[in-house]
């Protein structure tokens, strides 16, 4: 192997390592899923596509690794892979999953994604938190939270802490489900937490947007951004159980009130209500049929294909545009002006829009330096 | 008068035109504003500011037709005008009004303004329909729809029939209601139709904004496009008149639930809901209570300016972006690689943000030549 010639000097006898007592796997993660083997040693992207196609979950996550990576020289081989695997994506059901902290949505996802699995779904999980500064440790934990999703041999679960832009989350995503559906799974969870603009990102790259509330009366919904709700293809209170059941039922006919004063959906589909509980795993069979329901009818309707060319045409406007403001206010001469500018505009001295074409005309004449 | 030397030859025997008789002044309405004076001499910015201040009507809506021109030239004086009305705008409270066709706004508008007028304020009405063809000759019928308001000496009415981009409209509607503060008026409404886009252009141009409905169980809605009852700050149920009444107070119940459902607004602002006949004039005191007591709490906590403030920088940002993202698509080597690239993406065969970045390159290696 590769790697031994790098902890080994040459004359191998000073510095040849005491062999320790096996440590339990979730100390060092890597060294159970094999992944220490390759950490000077990149696999080709050919080798890459292999590994996926063949199902290798730990050259999936390191192939998500790669497309989530800032290195330049990373990028160019993550964009080769993504055009590897175009061919073999585009074939699994995309459900994205939200709603506010407390919810329950680790909880749910298991009981949902389990449930799928013995359906005979590959469920693949891509929990993202655009405002996480977590470290690796407590993704772990997340990992931790759907143990026996994530452990089970027919799903995969991958919780992304990348702390980047709104749109660069929102590719990454996109490309790791690219990369899944590669890998043959054909039920992928988009998980997001629902506190801040992420929502908006994730509703662009899947097929089918599931809101996960609390019944109480409003004010567990103050965590929730607004807009959120209209977004929503189903609406699931979690928790229906025990003493919280009629509270549940209460709260599903306020939302459905709510969602009746929204005007219909371009596709036709009525976004309906249900009480779930994911720890008693009771409202899952229902969450499925409308599920299953809305793929059947989506596709009956050509909207399931022409929602994603929508989509896809979108994000390539979106991903132009977030492209150039960013290279526009990144721009040094233009940072230098900016700041002057906005004083004078908040002091109502200069107006936006004579304060924008002066910094336009500036960027243009720079451009072409 | 300058006009008349072009009128009139130099022999100025064989072209006099005989009098005739006096028109209504509503088959030539720019006569009896005197603008026809004006057709082939531009007044200065100075007089324009000199007119404005003065309370012109005819001057400022003059002003604002060279606001909303597309000519090279005009933008030129109309930057001008616009920095030299700058330091007496400010001082007005903006009011966006939106609400399906046929919930009644032209008559509330009507109504509402005369009573504001009775309150002793200056009302201007800016009514903008981007998705508009009408002819000059329709907007005349807008103009008569408010015909007590529009004939009115303190009030102000104009509608606008730009079909500009959703930015040029907004960029407008905001420019227009500099001059409107300039002239002297400190109530200012926009009124949009709510069935497009522009409600959000709106939203970020006023202070408050108001939603007008009907009663009648959510089917008159279908038409209100989905997020704008979010971003009202006050519902208002009109035509709550004769057998209506009840119905409407029903409508009034079930909005208030809904909007118990939205988390809180981050101002503090609950928003009501209000039953009222621009009709029969019922309500209207209640509305003005609703926005007197905003602006108040608004200008007690902070938020009245540091709102103004955080859309004039939004302002700024889209301003600019918008303006990037013409540039580049209005790119002619853009324009003809990106049918192809759409078509492969459309076809799968092309990652969407592997055609954004081919794009992107493209584009600035053509801005350097």
């Amino acid at each position: 192997m590769g790697m031994s010639k790098k902890i080994y000097p040459k004359d191998n006898s000073a510095l040849r390592v005491q062999p320790g007592v096996t440590q339990p796997s979730n100390l060092n993660p890597e060294l159970s899923t094999g992944l220490h083997r390759f950490k000077k040693e990149k696999p080709s992207t050919e080798a890459f596509l292999k590994g996926i196609r063949a199902g290798n979950r730990s050259m999936l996550g390191r192939a998500i690794t790669l497309i989530e990576s800032e290195l330049v020289g990373e990028k160019e081989t993550a964009r080769k892979l993504i055009n590897l695997c175009l061919p073999y994506s585009g074939k699994s059901v995309r459900l994205g999953i939200t709603g506010v902290p407390g919810a329950g949505k680790s909880t749910f996802i298991e009981s949902f994604g389990l449930q799928m699995i013995a359906r005979g779904k590959k469920v693949a999980v891509l929990a993202i938190d655009p405002s996480s500064t977590r470290t690796k440790g407590s993704i772990l934990g997340d990992k931790t939270r759907m143990e026996a999703l994530s452990t089970h041999p027919g799903a995969f679960v991958r919780p992304s802490a990348t702390s980047g832009t709104l749109g660069g989350v929102a590719r990454a995503t996109r490309e790791s489900i690219i990369l899944c559906e590669a890998a043959g799974f054909d039920f992928i969870i988009v998980e997001t937490v629902g506190v801040g603009q992420s929502e908006t990102a994730v509703a662009q790259i899947v097929d089918f947007f599931l809101l996960l509330m609390l019944a109480g009366g409003g004010d567990e919904l103050q965590g929730i951004k607004r807009g959120i709700m209209e977004m929503a293809d189903l609406v699931v209170i979690n928790k229906a159980d025990g003493d919280n059941v009629r509270k549940a039922g209460l709260a599903k006919k306020e939302y459905e009130n709510a969602l009746h004063l929204f005007p219909a959906l371009a596709n036709g589909w009525a976004p309906q209500v249900i009480t779930a509980s994911a720890v008693f795993r009771t409202g899952l069979d229902a969450v499925w049929e409308q599920i299953e329901t809305y793929v059947k009818l989506m596709r009956l309707n050509g909207w399931f294909d022409k929602h994603r060319q929508q989509q896809d045409l979108f994000l390539l406007r979106e991903s132009i545009n977030q492209s150039l403001s960013s290279a526009f206010f990144e721009n040094e001469a233009i940072k230098g002006l900016v700041k002057g500018y906005k004083q004078q505009i908040t002091e109502g001295k200069l107006s936006p829009y004579e304060a924008a074409q002066k910094l336009l005309e500036k960027y243009f004449a720079e451009m072409k330096k």
